[in-house]
């Protein structure tokens, strides 16, 4: 049953949507998710989020949670009892939030840029997210998880954009396995968790959505 | 005397850097303060925050902190000892970040913009500055500081960018007092306190360092 306490405003193949879903299934959450049509968007979600006007929004004791990355951090502290996402340690909260905060920055609109540009400026994207994306796995390291052992913060904001990687590689013409290999073998990783292959929609669903999203936004 | 394990990398005009500052001063902590030269920056600066490359850095114990509102952050849970400046509770500090984060994306470029742009365009910013910092005002309403008798992190986040308001409200011929006369109240009441005062430079100053900036630039 889900608790009616908690609803997640979502839109499917939303990284950011997905981050909340990830976060709510490592701490065991019941919820009810609600689908959003972003061209009509819904008297809820005006009025839940009316700062910003986007999902995901998590609505817990009527009260909303914007933004995804502040929703993970709400969801770690609000239920402590089970799977923290940041360290305790104050040094390592503020790099994981570093890591999150330039994935924010930076991880969106190149993939977006790659799928659905062309040309030279689709070609400069390319080695935009590929630069991103190496950046990403020097942090990594030899590490199972961003964060050490553990999954955690980081790999929650990172891991919903590898559903996105199909869609990127079959549009820019490009492998992101042979880019950063060990970047996807981490997301690999995460995959093997219940709470994240549960959370991610299947790449050739996303590959689906863009390529209408495409044809209806004339980027053909 | 400086705690020499506490050192900041700070450009004195950066409202990013008057951040770190309140905060420090606000937990009672001594420390070096570095000014970089943004246009030859040394070598630590390069060392220390490699990705954005960008002041300002705390540097506590030889490790480096990036981002202000995250090192703000990271000031409060490393010296949980006194002056919280986030909330306790989980919603609470949710809405915090959700502010903090509004003002990061939106009120450094509102501000620059205003100050350093001309004609229809410096308009057109005008009042997206203003609808911003009504949003805000809308926020505060009634109470003493944005987390409400306390002053904490949301103030810190934005307090800074006052003053650059002398610089904004000259170049823009503009009273932002009209526009949001409870945020200038607010504003004001801040300044009364030693902490805040202390950390931020005269408006003068500021407009001194906008006019010179402007003259280098080409943007007379």
């Amino acid at each position: 049953m889900a608790d009616s306490n908690v609803v997640l405003l979502d839109f499917w193949p939303s990284s950011y949507g997905m981050r909340v879903k990830i976060a709510l299934a490592e701490k065991g959450i019941s919820y009810e998710c609600k689908q959003e049509d972003l061209e009509a968007k819904s008297s809820l979600l005006l009025e839940m989020n009316p700062v910003h006007k986007m999902i995901p929004v998590l609505i817990h004791n009527a009260k909303p949670i914007c933004e995804s990355l502040n929703i993970v951090q709400y969801i770690d502290e609000a239920w402590k009892h089970k799977s923290s996402l940041l360290p305790s340690d104050p040094y390592k909260r503020s790099q994981a939030r570093f890591w999150g905060d330039y994935i924010d920055k930076n991880v969106y609109n190149a993939v977006k840029r790659v799928w659905s540009g062309k040309g030279k400026e689709q070609e400069e994207w390319k080695k935009e997210l590929i630069e991103c994306l190496k950046r990403l796995e020097d942090e990594l390291g030899d590490k199972a998880y961003f964060g050490g052992e553990e999954f955690g913060y980081v790999d929650v904001a990172l891991v919903p954009f590898t559903s996105w990687f199909y869609t990127v590689e079959t549009f820019g013409k490009l492998s992101i396995e042979d880019e950063c290999p060990t970047l996807v073998a981490w997301a690999k990783r995460c995959m093997q968790k219940e709470t994240v292959a549960s959370s991610l929609p299947h790449p050739e669903q996303i590959y689906a959505f863009a390529l209408q999203y495409k044809h209806r936004h004339g980027l053909q």
